[in-house]
């Protein structure tokens, strides 16, 4: 474990030390923060500590905009289940969305909502173009990714949402914020047209088990899972104390240190990009601007998948896109948006770092990827 | 803290030693689950083997029965509206059922199912007779808990469920057994007219933000959290691996005193019935033979909420019923089915039991309890 190179930190990454320590000052404070005696309101009183720490990072002054789910994925499925309601009117989503939005897409498709997909640019952001033909007819809900976790490419989500609220104020548009919280600055007051807005904790150092919406109108969303009335009745659930501490605790460190670490990520990229840009037949296809954390790059003429079992035997572990989507990985949907060849898809794989990197591990990662890749390309010639 | 007399353990208990060493030993192996290296399928490895684990205990030999959620309100909402389909008729539920399930149920009736509630006997268990009427029309799926929240009343599922089974096949039948998991012996191989089961983590010294589903025949069941394939594609979210692991500890620590436990609880709750038996105008609304582990006692005459609150001064900490539906005391919806009075119902208080609690304690539980309903008493003439 000590000794493996770990280049996936977008799927997940290191439990941060001091939100460890954290969890477990809060651990055996166990009392169900629901409950009416007093260390238990105590505890009430934590959880709600917890998201004015983590919306102040988000520029929200009140913490009742924030509520906790268990993961990104039920936050991103309350988003847009907990919104649309019955109606004819277009449901958007941009085809870079993560796959859990995607096969949120397709069940609202099956249950027989008018799903429309606007395709990606060359760069994997939203294709604009597309986007104002789809504009033409009423949308009552749009989601869009802020960056894409198979490229990095950042969606400009200030100018989109202004875009769909300009032709359709009661439209609500959502945003999955996961690969953006933390890694880019991001102020939620000046992006007053992203009605939700969805992080995770595991991503940034936090722990598994804890994950959040923000919700700009509570009284416009329903809840997915109905309980005790916790989370203002939008989640039901006992609140986990331990984790939404560990949580709050995650956040304040990531953002302290958010531009330095952004420094030191891109000089990470950018040392990879170097070296594996040496090699001719190696395409990247996150492009320049994209938020350095994640490089994904084709090497074409092989397989992607036999690419990524060489290295973990060689000690280096990445994916060929993202963890959940490890079962479909012969055919990348985002990259096939964004015009990829077939041979460039089935060659991808993703890089992503974290601060715990260091650039003697991008060297040598980039090493056995390009023996590993030559070898390949011998073998089949 | 340390000093506090805690007998509310079913809204929530102490984590087991144990469960927390083995939640830190995986709390650094991060890697995601669903990720394609060797590692990453290790994680995958030991989630597979915690289900066993755990359903072992269960009297089911086969791990892939056992669907992991965040907690036992999702596990519940996941059998409800992952069960019902479109069908006009009938959805059934017990007047017993945990205020998530009400919720979820009041929710299918807003949609516009037929949803019927059956009452509860004197007992506090499903009114058989009434049931019996219930049975006469077509029902789609029926809820019934396993053992009272409130009141520790225990339904016999077995029979409930044969009855169901017997007039409609094709019904599904759900049980929520969060407070019979590890408290009370099930085998749900025996039970074979339980199509779903609901069990927590927390409630029996394992971690917040973990709970299970047993599920019989997962094609009949549909996610409500739409994801990456997670949990044979009927619950999205990246896999929580330390949590998991902890709740399998906790397991099989809890099954394995099983029987001793239980006998030490009944020895604590008949020790409460004595001392508080002895003032006349106390009411037990937990049956003799109900679970031992709570204990459901009205102070006629009196607010329970008062009383809970001079209790909690005194270092007292219980509730007046589930932490869950702590906000809506003053009028117990499953105490009011059983037929009590208004005054019995205001009156009511909920004692919970763990083997953490000493005999010394629940001697001065009941000295703190008599001396404050006396004082209420008193001060009302």
């Amino acid at each position: 474990m000590e000794n493996k190179i770990f280049l996936d930190n977008a799927s997940t990454t290191k439990v941060n030390e001091n939100a460890i320590l954290e969890f477990n000052n809060e651990l055996q404070n166990f009392y169900n923060a629901s409950a009416s005696y007093s260390c238990a309101l105590d505890n009430k009183h934590k959880i709600e500590n917890a998201k004015r720490v983590i919306t102040s990072n988000l520029g929200i002054k009140y913490n009742d905009n924030l509520i906790f789910t268990a993961s990104a994925t039920e936050s991103n499925n309350l988003a847009i289940f907990g919104s649309i309601k019955k109606t004819n009117d277009q449901i958007v989503f941009s085809e870079g969305e993560h796959l859990c939005i995607y096969n949120c897409a397709l069940e609202l498709k099956a249950r027989g909502y008018n799903v429309v997909f606007v395709p990606l640019n060359k760069e994997g952001t939203l294709d604009l173009n597309k986007f104002k033909e789809v504009l033409k007819k009423p949308i009552a809900f749009m989601s869009c990714i802020h960056v894409s976790n198979e490229t990095g490419a950042e969606n400009n989500i200030l100018e989109i949402s202004k875009m769909l609220k300009d032709c359709y104020p009661n439209a609500i548009f959502h945003s999955d914020g996961v690969q953006a919280f933390g890694n880019i600055k991001v102020n939620l007051s000046e992006l007053k047209n992203v009605d939700l807005y969805t992080i995770s904790a595991h991503k940034i150092g936090g722990m598994k088990g804890v994950a959040g919406l923000f919700v700009r109108n509570k009284a416009k969303l329903k809840p997915i899972i109905f309980g005790g009335g916790q989370e203002f009745n939008l989640r039901g659930g006992t609140e986990n104390l331990p984790v939404i501490c560990s949580f709050a605790v995650a956040t304040k460190e990531k953002f302290a240190s958010l531009e330095k670490d952004y420094d030191y990520i891109k000089m990470l990229n950018e040392k990879a990009r170097d070296i594996l840009g040496k090699e001719k037949k190696i395409v990247f296809n996150s492009p320049k601007n994209a938020s350095p954390y994640i490089l994904s790059v084709s090497f074409v003429g092989i397989k992607g998948e036999t690419l990524v079992r060489m290295c973990d035997d060689d000690g280096l572990l990445l994916g060929t896109g993202s963890a959940c989507s490890s079962k479909s990985i012969a055919n990348n949907r985002i990259l096939k948006s964004m015009g990829k060849s077939t041979e460039e898809n089935e060659g991808a794989i993703r890089l992503s770092f974290s601060k715990n990197n260091t650039e003697e591990e991008i060297e040598k990662a980039c090493e056995i990827l390009l023996k590993n890749y030559n070898f390949l390309l011998e073998t089949l010639k």
